[in-house]
C-alpha cells in the first residue's frame, strides 16, 4: 500500500519542483548578441527595466578631439564577448542599438592599494580593471555574476525595475597572493602588502561618473555627489550626448560602513572658489565637477560580501531614495534575484512552445527575452518623471500648476497645453522607443501579448507629445529627450496599430490619431515640406530622400487607417492621398525606387546595389525598393507583375553582394546578410513575406526558416546583426511562431512557416491562442494548409481579431509545397 | 465765500496727493553707489525680490585662461557709472557684494541689421551695445529709464518678485538717419538700409545666455532655450561660478508675436548628434548648449512699444511660467510700476524721518531701500523652491516622499531628515544671505523693522540646514549653494539674535539652537577642530586664522545666548566656554591680537598695518584686534585699561594708513577710511561704538556723526565701499536712529549720536517707537541726556524689548559732551 502513496509524493514534489521552476527562464541566454554586432548586454534587468546593471568592457570614446571614434561602435551597450577584462559595472544600457548613450554610473570593487586610473584593457592590473574569463561567468534573466580574476572578487548582481543590487565576495585574498596589482607589487617590494596584515583587506569600491558609453571630452555636463552618511551616497550625471540634455539621479546604499571615502576630481577647474576652504579629496561629504571618480573603502574579512543597492530616477536624488526604498526595503540578494527571476517567468511564460530542437527554445526564449527589454520604464515609484519639456510630470493625476500654458491673448496658442487625454491618468511611462526599428514587429508583438503596457507606451508618446515644442510625437524618444535618431515617424504606425486592432480607443484614440496627423504636417522635419508639396522627397534637397518618401508614405496610410477606424474622413483623405506617395520615386526604367530631383528627374548617377549617396539610408535600392508594405499588390504591378517579383525576390536572396557594397551597409555582420537580403537590418524584414503577394507562398515559406535557422543561433555571435531594441528578436518570434506584421495598421498577419511544434499564446484577456504545427521537422517547412478553430484558412494571413479571440491555429506542414497550391499558383 | 471753499478744496487736493504720493519713495536713489566700490544696481527690482533688472555696463570675465581678471571686480553688479554703453538688461544682480555671480539673461534692443556681437565698450556702435548718458536715465525703486542713444530706443523696467517688465519704446528710426550701427552704415553704402524702407523698422530683441557677472570660459554648464509660441519662451541657464551648480529657469512673454527669431551657438560642439537633421539657426524652437544667443525680430511702427515680461523660477519652467502668470497677468506696465513703487512706499514708511538736511532723507532712505534688497526671495509663488540638495522642496505641507531619508538600520542617521520644525509649515524661502556682512547690523535691524521676514529669513537657513550634508547653517546661502565666502558661521548669531529677543520660539527656536551648535561642532570647517582643541586657529595650520578665531569666539557666545534663553544649560556651558576663545590670540606684548601657531608661540613676523599674511581677512591688527563685541570689558581691561583704549581707538581714527598697506584693505576706496579706521569694509563697524565701554562716549557719538557725514553721501559714489548686502547700509540706519547692535545676541542697541530730528519706527506689533532729537544740529553732535518714555537713562544702550514696547526715545543735543558726563567719567 506504501508504493502508490510513495508515487504519488514523488510526482506532487516533482510537478511543484516544475511548477516552481517552471522553466522558461532556464532557455534564456543573455549573452546571446554580446559578440559582433548584436550589441545586447549581459548583465541584470527585469523586463522593461530602467535598470539595467550589467559588466562593461570597455570605455571607448565616440569622439576623440572631436572626431569620431569607429571604435566605439563595439562598444554600444559596454560589453563585448571577445574582451578579456571587465572595466566596471554600470547600470544603464541599451538592448542592441547601433549608437549609443548611458553606461551611467560604473561601479568597480578592488582591492589593495587605491587604483583610480581604469588601466588598459590589455594589461588591466594597470589600473581598477580586471580580467575575467567565460568560464567562471554566468548571465541569467536578472541575475549576472562574474569572478574579477585580478582581485579574486566574485561580483553578483541583479535588478529591480529602478534598482540594481550589488553584492561582491572578497574571496580569500591569501588564495590570490602574491598581489597581482601593480600598485601592489610595489608595495610587496617594500615588504608591505595591504592584503596581508592580519584577516581583512584593504577593500575599495570604486563609483566612476566619468565612464560612460559613446564618451566624449565634454560629454559629462555636470555630475554631484553627496555622502549622505556612512553608508548612503547621493547624486546625479548629466551629459551631452546622443540625449541632448539628459540627468540621471541616484542613490547608493551600502550594506556595510565605509571607514573612509574620497573623490578625485579629474576634469580642469577654471574656478573653485571657496570651496579651497576644504579638502574636498578625502571624507568630504559632497564633491561636483565633470569628472569625478569616488571611491569609498572597507576592511573586508576574507570572503566577506559588501552589498551596494543602486537606485536611479529620472527626477531627482529624494525620488532615487524612495525607489530605492520602495523597491528592496532589506539586503536578501536571493530573495530579489528569485523575485526578479520570477518576473521574467511570469512574462516568458506568456508563450509557451514546444520544439523539435531544444536549441530552439533557447532562440526563443532569449528573443522573447530580448523583446521585453525595452521601451523601459522611465518613472519613478510614485509616477513622477521628467518630461521631454524637461519639467517634472507625474502620471498621476496632476496638481494645479500643471494645468498648463492658458494663453491669454488671441495669438498661436502655447503648445503644451495639458488638457489632454493622457492628462490627469494614471499611466506607466517609458522611454527609449527606438522607433524606426520597433514600429515593425516590436510593438505590434507587444500589441498581441502586452496589450496593455504597449498602451501605455502609446500614452508615453502621448506625453512626449504633449511636452513637444514641435507638436511631434517621439522618433526616438530618450531619457526625456528626443534624439531625432533614422528617419521616419513611426509613432503613428504603433498607434494606428492600437487604435485599428482596438486596443487604444476612445478620446484617447482621437487625441491620438490627431497627434499622429499633426507629427506628419511638421514642414520643418526631414524634407516634409517638399513630401507635402511635391509628393516625395527630393534628394538634392534631403538626403536618403527615397527611404524617406517610401516610409512617410507607409506612416501616412497607417495614419489613414487609423482615420477610418475612428470615421476621420478628413484625415482619412488626407492621408489616404498622401500613402501613394511612393510611386513617385518609382522609376520604370530601372526597376527601382531612384532618387528624384526637385526638378522632377530622377538622380542620373544610381546604383542600386550601393547604399551611400543613393537616396537611401542603411539599406540598398535593391532592399528598399520593396518597401511599400501597405500596397503590395500595386508595387508588383508596378514591378511587373507577380512573376517577375518573385524572380527578383529569388534574385535579391541569392545574389552575391560584393564586399564593397556590404561595407556600406551598416549595424551588420556578414552572416547578417543572405544573398543581397539583408536580414541584419530593418527596411528588408518584411521582404521574406511578400512572396504572399505572388503566386508562390511557399517561398516565404523557405525563405522564412531559412533566415530563422541562418540568422538566429544560441551562441554569444547569434545575432547577425543589431538586434535593436528587440525588433530583431521580435521577427525571430513572430516568424517561429507562423506570422508576421507586414504592415502593422493593417490588423492582419501574413502566414509564413511556423518553426515551433507548438504554441501557446496566454493573451492578457485570460483567452490562449493555441498553434500547433503538425508534421513540424526542419525539412517540413511548407505549410499545407492552415485551419483556425478547425476551419481551413482560405488567405495568407490572419487578423488581430482572430488571434485575440483565441483558439488554435493549426498549421499542417510538409516536405514540398502542396500540389494543388503549386499547381494553381504557379 | 468762494475762496475758502476752493482754499478747502485746494487743501484736501494736495494732502489727497501726498497722501497718495507719501512719499519716501521720491528719496531714494538707486544710482547711489554705482560709482567706485559701492557695488550696487541701478535697475528695478521691489522689496527682498528675486528679480533684479538692471542694466550691465560691461561683461568683463572673472577669469580669462583660468587667471584672475581684476576688472571683474568693478562689475560685481554689473554696471559702473563711468561707464558711456550699456550692454544691456540682466535679471539677476546682487547688492553692494565684493565677489560676484548672475547676471542671467541679458536682454537688449536693437535696430537695424542683426549683431550678435556685444560690441567693445568704447565703441558701442561696433555690437549690439548702445551709448547712454545718465542725462536720459532715470532711477527709482521698481523703475529704471534710459535712452538706447545708438538706436533710439527708450527702455524702461519695472519688476514684481519673480517677473521683469520690459517695456521697449521704437522712437521715430528717422530721428535717427543716418544710421547709426556699423552694420547699418556697411549696408546703406549698397543703397539698402534696414531701417529705411516704410515706416517700420527692423526691431530685434536680443536674448544672450552667454552674458553673465563673473563669467568665465565653462561657467556656463549648460543652457537651454524653448520658444512656445510665437511670443512666448522658456528655458534655463546653469553655472559653475560662485554659486557651484546654479540653475535659473525663466519663461518670456512679448507682447507683440515676433515675426522671425533664431540662435547662434558660440560654443564648440562635441558632438551633434541628428540635430544636424535641422536648421536650428533660423525658425526652430528648441535649441540648448553652452553659449547660446537668440534673437526675435520684429516690425516696429515709429514710437511703438514692445513690452515682455520675464519672470524667473528656481525650479522649472513650468514654475517660472507660473509666476508670470500669477504675478503680471496682463500688459499694463504703468499699474505693474506704481503697485511695485507702492510697495516700496509701504517699506519705506516704517520709518518715518524728519531731519535738519533733506539731503539725509535721500541717503537715509536710500540705505534702507539698500537694507531692503538682500536677502532675496527663493521660491515660485506655490510655494517650490530648490533646495540645497537639489531636490525640489516645497514651504507648503509636504508630499509623503518628502518625508525623507529614514535609515533602516542602526547607523548614523541619514543627514537630511525632513521631520524637522521648519517641515511642513508655510513660509517665504529667501537666498543670498551674505552673513559675513549682515549679520551685523541687517539682520538686527530686520529683526525689527521686519521680524516676520527675518522669522522666515531664519526658516530659510533651517531649511537650508536640513538639506545640508555638512549639518551647517548657511555661511553664504546662495540660490541653492552654499558659496562658502569669508568666515564664521554668523546664521548662529542671526539666530541668537531672534531668540534673545523673543522673535523666535518655541520648538523652532530649540531646533534652532540645535543647529547652532551642530554647526559649530563641524571639525573640517574652516580650522575648527584645531579652534575647539586649542582654542586657537593656529595659523600655521589654517589662514586668517586670528580673525577666525575672533569671529568664532563671538559666534560662540551668540549661541551660548540662545542657549541660556532657551534654558539649554548644557549648551551654554559648551558655547560659554568657547567665546573666551579670544583671549589666546591676544599678544600683550604688543597689546594686538596676533596669529599663532600650533605650538603655541605667536608668529614671529607680525605688522599690525598689514593685511596680507599677517592672520588676518579683510582688515588688519589695529581693526581686527577690537573685534570682541560680547565682552568688551574684558578685552579693554586686557588691552590696559579705559583711558588707555580710548586713546588707542582716538589713533585708529587719527592715523594715517600708508598707501601700501591700504592697497591691502579688500572692497573699499580710499575714501572708506577714516585715518586707520576701515568703514568700507565690515570688522570695524562696532568699533565707534567701544569708546561707550571706556569713559569717553561722546567720542563715540562724534565719530558716529563723522563716519555718517563722511561715509554716505548722496551721489554716485556716496559709498565708501561694497554696501555688502545692505549691511553698509544698515550700519547707516541704525546710527543715524542714535544706536547700534554692538553685539547681535545680546538684546542691546549702544546708544551713538541721532542724526535725525525725528524718526517714527512703526512696528509690526502695531507699536510705534519715536525718536526725537532735541537740539539737532550738525555741531551738535553730543548726547546731552538719554530719556525713554520721559524716564532718563542712565545706561549707554536700550533693550529690544524697550524698543519693541514703543514710546518715546528722547535724545537732547549740545555742541559740546555734556559736563556731569566729562567730569565724572574722565
Amino acid at each position: 500500500m506504501k508504493k502508490p502513496i510513495l508515487a504519488a509524493v514523488i510526482l506532487f514534489t516533482s510537478v511543484s519542483l516544475f511548477a516552481q521552476r517552471a522553466n522558461y527562464v532556464q532557455y534564456v541566454n543573455p549573452l546571446i548578441g554580446t559578440q559582433k554586432m548584436g550589441h545586447t548586454y549581459p548583465g541584470a534587468t527585469v523586463p522593461f527595466g530602467s535598470v539595467q546593471l550589467s559588466p562593461d568592457t570597455d570605455e571607448q570614446p565616440h569622439n576623440i578631439g572631436g572626431k569620431y571614434n569607429k571604435e566605439a561602435y563595439r562598444y554600444c551597450a559596454g560589453y563585448q564577448y571577445n574582451d578579456t577584462s571587465i572595466v566596471g559595472f554600470s547600470h544603464t544600457h541599451f538592448s542592441g542599438t547601433g549608437h549609443s548613450d548611458l553606461g551611467d554610473f560604473l561601479i568597480m570593487p578592488t582591492v589593495g592599494p587605491l587604483q583610480l586610473e581604469p588601466g588598459s584593457k590589455d594589461d588591466p592590473r594597470t589600473g581598477f580593471r580586471s580580467a575575467f574569463s567565460h568560464a567562471n561567468e554566468k548571465a541569467e534573466p536578472a541575475y549576472y555574476r562574474v569572478k574579477l580574476v585580478d582581485d579574486n572578487i566574485l561580483a553578483e548582481m541583479t535588478a529591480t525595475t529602478r534598482v540594481g543590487f550589488h553584492q561582491y565576495t572578497f574571496l580569500n585574498q591569501r588564495e590570490n597572493s602574491p598581489p597581482t596589482r601593480g600598485g601592489v607589487a610595489a608595495a610587496s617590494a617594500d615588504g608591505v602588502v595591504g592584503a596581508a596584515h592580519g584577516t581583512d583587506t584593504d577593500a575599495h569600491i570604486i563609483l566612476d561618473l566619468m565612464h560612460g558609453i559613446y564618451n566624449y571630452e565634454d560629454k559629462n555636463v555636470w555630475t554631484f555627489v553627496r555622502v549622505e552618511n556612512d553608508h548612503t551616497v547621493t547624486g546625479y550625471r548629466q551629459t551631452n550626448g546622443w540625449a541632448r540634455t539628459r540627468t540621471v539621479y541616484f542613490a547608493m546604499e551600502f550594506s556595510k560602513p565605509f571607514k573612509s571615502y574620497g573623490f578625485k576630481n579629474f576634469g580642469k577647474e577654471d574656478y573653485k572658489g571657496f570651496w579651497r576652504k576644504f579638502d574636498q579629496t578625502r571624507n568630504f561629504p559632497e564633491m561636483a565637477g565633470k569628472q569625478i571618480r569616488a571611491y569609498f573603502d572597507f576592511d573586508a574579512a576574507p570572503n566577506e560580501k559588501v552589498q551596494i543597492k543602486f537606485a536611479i530616477s529620472p527626477v531627482s536624488t529624494e525620488g532615487a531614495i524612495s525607489n530605492l526604498r520602495s523597491e528592496i526595503p532589506d539586503w536578501d540578494f536571493e530573495r530579489v534575484k528569485r523575485e526578479s527571476q520570477a518576473a521574467w517567468e511570469r512574462e516568458l511564460s506568456k508563450i509557451a512552445i514546444t520544439t523539435i530542437d531544444e536549441s530552439d527554445k533557447t532562440n526563443f526564449y532569449t528573443a522573447l527575452y530580448h523583446a521585453m527589454l525595452s521601451p523601459t520604464v522611465y518613472m519613478d515609484t510614485d509616477g513622477q518623471y521628467k518630461g521631454l519639456d524637461q519639467n517634472v510630470h507625474s502620471t498621476m493625476r496632476k496638481p494645479a500648476r500643471e494645468q498648463g500654458l492658458n494663453s491669454q491673448r488671441p495669438q498661436q496658442a502655447l503648445t503644451n497645453v495639458r488638457a489632454s487625454a493622457s492628462g490627469g491618468t494614471d499611466f506607466t511611462n517609458y522611454t527609449t522607443f527606438s522607433l524606426w526599428d520597433t514600429y515593425r514587429a516590436l510593438h505590434p508583438l507587444l500589441n498581441i501579448i502586452q496589450p496593455a503596457r504597449n498602451r501605455d507606451m502609446v500614452r508615453s508618446m502621448l506625453a512626449h507629445y504633449d511636452q513637444s515644442v514641435h507638436h511631434m510625437l517621439p522618433v526616438w524618444s530618450h531619457y526625456a529627450n528626443e534624439n531625432w535618431c533614422m528617419i521616419g515617424y513611426h509613432s503613428v504606425s504603433v498607434i494606428a496599430d492600437a487604435i485599428v486592432t482596438g486596443n487604444l480607443t476612445g478620446a484617447e484614440a482621437m487625441k491620438a490619431l490627431e497627434a499622429s496627423a499633426q507629427t506628419a504636417r511638421t514642414k520643418y522635419y526631414d524634407g516634409l515640406e517638399y513630401y507635402m508639396r511635391l509628393g516625395y522627397v527630393p534628394e538634392d534637397k534631403n538626403t536618403s530622400s527615397v527611404s524617406k518618401t517610401l516610409e512617410y508614405a507607409y506612416d501616412d496610410w497607417a495614419i489613414a487607417q487609423a482615420a477610418k477606424k475612428l470615421g476621420r474622413t478628413d484625415i482619412y483623405n488626407e492621408f489616404n492621398k498622401r500613402s501613394a506617395n511612393w510611386k513617385n520615386v518609382y522609376d520604370a526604367s530601372s526597376g527601382f525606387m531612384r532618387p528624384k530631383m526637385a526638378d522632377g528627374n530622377f538622380a542620373a548617377k544610381f546604383d542600386p546595389l550601393k547604399t551611400e549617396g543613393q537616396g537611401f539610408i542603411e539599406g540598398n535600392a535593391w532592399n528598399y525598393s520593396l518597401y511599400v508594405p501597405h500596397d503590395p499588390e500595386a508595387m508588383i504591378a508596378m514591378m511587373g507583375g507577380k512573376q517577375k517579383f518573385a524572380a527578383r525576390l529569388d534574385e535579391l536572396f541569392t545574389m552575391h553582394l560584393p564586399d564593397e557594397f556590404f561595407a556600406e551597409t551598416e549595424d551588420i555582420t556578414r552572416e547578417g546578410i543572405i544573398g543581397g537580403y539583408i536580414h541584419g537590418n530593418e527596411p528588408a524584414h518584411h521582404v521574406a513575406y511578400l512572396y504572399n503577394w505572388t503566386d508562390q507562398p511557399w517561398k516565404t515559406q523557405e525563405r522564412v526558416r531559412m533566415i530563422l535557422d541562418h540568422q538566429y543561433h544560441p551562441t554569444p555571435d547569434g545575432l547577425g546583426g543589431n538586434d535593436d531594441c528587440g525588433q530583431m528578436s521580435a521577427w525571430y518570434l513572430f516568424s517561429a511562431l507562423g506570422f508576421y506584421p507586414v504592415a502593422p495598421g493593417s490588423g492582419q498577419y501574413s502566414l509564413g512557416s511556423p518553426l515551433i511544434r507548438s504554441a501557446d499564446i496566454k493573451l492578457e484577456n485570460g483567452r490562449t491562442l493555441r498553434i500547433e504545427a503538425a508534421n513540424q521537422s526542419d525539412k517540413n517547412v511548407y505549410v499545407q494548409s492552415v485551419s483556425l478553430n478547425g476551419r481551413k484558412l482560405d488567405r495568407r494571413y490572419i487578423t488581430n481579431a482572430e488571434i485575440m479571440r483565441g483558439g488554435k491555429l493549426q498549421f499542417i506542414m510538409g516536405n514540398t509545397p502542396p500540389y494543388t497550391s503549386q499547381k494553381r499558383e504557379q
